[in-house]
């Protein structure tokens, strides 16, 4: 009994703390701020006590973020890599991107997009000279009732054999990304590389944190995807290599099955779909886009 | 039934990501940092759905906690702040020092704990000068059981009439700190400052957090203590004043009414409990500590 007294009195000041410090922000002027903080107290408080987080534990976990603030610079976002490897980025897109009939998944958008990418016809070439095994990528945009999509924006970057994209180079190289238009049968090709895999940045504390976990930093190999079109929810997402072996311990977990695909290596000389002459073998895969409806409140999109 | 359909997909997803994000840390080899990661993952991962965090809102909060990296230095940790401000540390004492008989509750260490404090007698002075008004605090430190103490090490800290703590001048001087022992009776006594409110830094932002919320960032007056003893669980702890407007919204949430204590204002002239002579009024207050038997794990401590 007295035991129970004890757990009991413990337990009634724990809900009290949360009580009260929910109760603190009763006076936010926003309304959202005031529910998102509120539910944030609630949930962090349950960590606390659910794991009986110790003072220890509390000064590691301040000395851990203060390393994460001291890393990040404009061009090196480690809080951004923090939400990626605890998946915190990708049940965002989750949640904002919701399942919709046979809607294509989305994925993270990642910190590589660049707005004003060069702009190509169908059949063009995204390389711009970058090393890698050239690579036909053609489909469809469609909506979830099979109709095509024209004059969709497909806006398509990806790195090159190194694994490096080409805003990482830091001199204004342009390569592995353009932007172009699906055209009245909602069809779009291009010629771009196929994908290979890169680490995230793991010289940091994230970087600890994956090898105290045992965990790769390393991504699955994948081609980037944003398909914007009036009326639609915008797609960010990827597309992955069947057989690759990182598809299972993506860093971020950013793969889907659904957007998993076969990609077909041809021999050297073998024809290609546009009669393009290409040194050596090349590579090909097809990737049929189904856009939602656009939401009233927002249109899915960039989360890293 | 569609629409279920829609939904029940969707939480599918949802539950999946967090399940695989969760069993990417199965290969943690430390068991306890692979429990608290998990744990970790499942509250964050519940936070985003519960509140359907938009991408906007992650935006915002990666700049938020990018800002807070930002203003952190070894002498301002705005992530301490935060955590403060959230309830955060105080959830953290909480579970650390729980609920035990009548043994003293417990409260946030603050940044401003020296260890090597100037030794003092009973009844010796902590001021070091300090403007202020003199205060003359007692009492005892007990067993659960009733039986003092003795020889229990007693460390006291606070800020000048400024709101001000020697350390913070950075300067190297030393004010409103000293440690002291339990007599054989369990009692002590010292003379120090009446308490005064101050504020946590604001113009950061935790600051701008407090503001969007309409909360104060004053901390309620109070006096720090940590008392220690061989086979205690060490209690760090302060008391507050009886009457202080800002005990009902201490910004750290630090005040119990368990350490909010009666102070006396004596008039000029007064005699003094130890005939010292005091220039103008001085007040006093009595403390009575009640120390919980040492834990196995661990004796409580240090979170600010």
């Amino acid at each position: 009994m007295a035991a129970d007294g004890i757990a009991s009195e413990q337990t009634a000041r724990e809900e009290a703390l949360t009580a009260q410090v929910v109760a603190s922000f009763s006076g936010t002027e926003d309304a959202r701020l005031r529910f998102v903080l509120e539910r944030l107290v609630e949930h962090l408080h349950g960590f606390v006590r659910d794991v009986r987080l110790t003072e220890a534990e509390w000064n590691a976990a301040i000395a851990f973020l203060t390393r994460v603030g001291d890393i990040t610079t404009p061009v090196r976002q480690e809080f951004v890599l923090l939400s990626d490897v605890l998946g915190i980025s990708m049940q965002t897109v989750a949640v904002n991107n919701e399942a919709y009939r046979d809607a294509t998944e989305a994925t993270v958008f990642g910190p590589f997009f660049v707005g004003d990418a060069p702009r190509i016809e169908n059949g063009g070439d995204i390389g711009g000279g970058a090393a890698g095994e050239p690579a036909w990528v053609e489909g469809t945009v469609r909506d979830v009732d099979g109709r095509p999509v024209q004059n969709a924006r497909i806006e398509v970057w990806e790195a090159d054999e190194e694994g490096m994209y080409d805003v990482q180079h830091d001199d204004g190289r342009v390569y592995g990304r353009a932007q172009l238009s699906s055209d009245a049968d909602g069809g779009y090709r291009f010629w771009g590389l196929f994908p290979t895999p890169y680490p995230i940045p793991f010289d940091g504390p994230v970087g600890d944190l994956l090898r105290a976990a045992g965990r790769s930093p390393w991504r699955a190999s994948h081609l980037h995807f944003m398909v914007s079109a009036e009326g639609y929810r915008t797609l960010v997402t990827h597309i992955f290599v069947r057989g690759d072996e990182l598809l299972e311990r993506d860093s971020v977990f950013g793969v889907k099955e659904s957007l998993v695909h076969d990609w077909v290596h041809h021999p050297a000389g073998a024809p290609t779909p546009d009669g393009r002459e290409v040194d050596g073998g090349w590579a090909s895969t097809r990737f049929d886009i189904v856009l939602a409806p656009a939401r009233v409140a927002g249109d899915g999109g960039a989360v890293a």
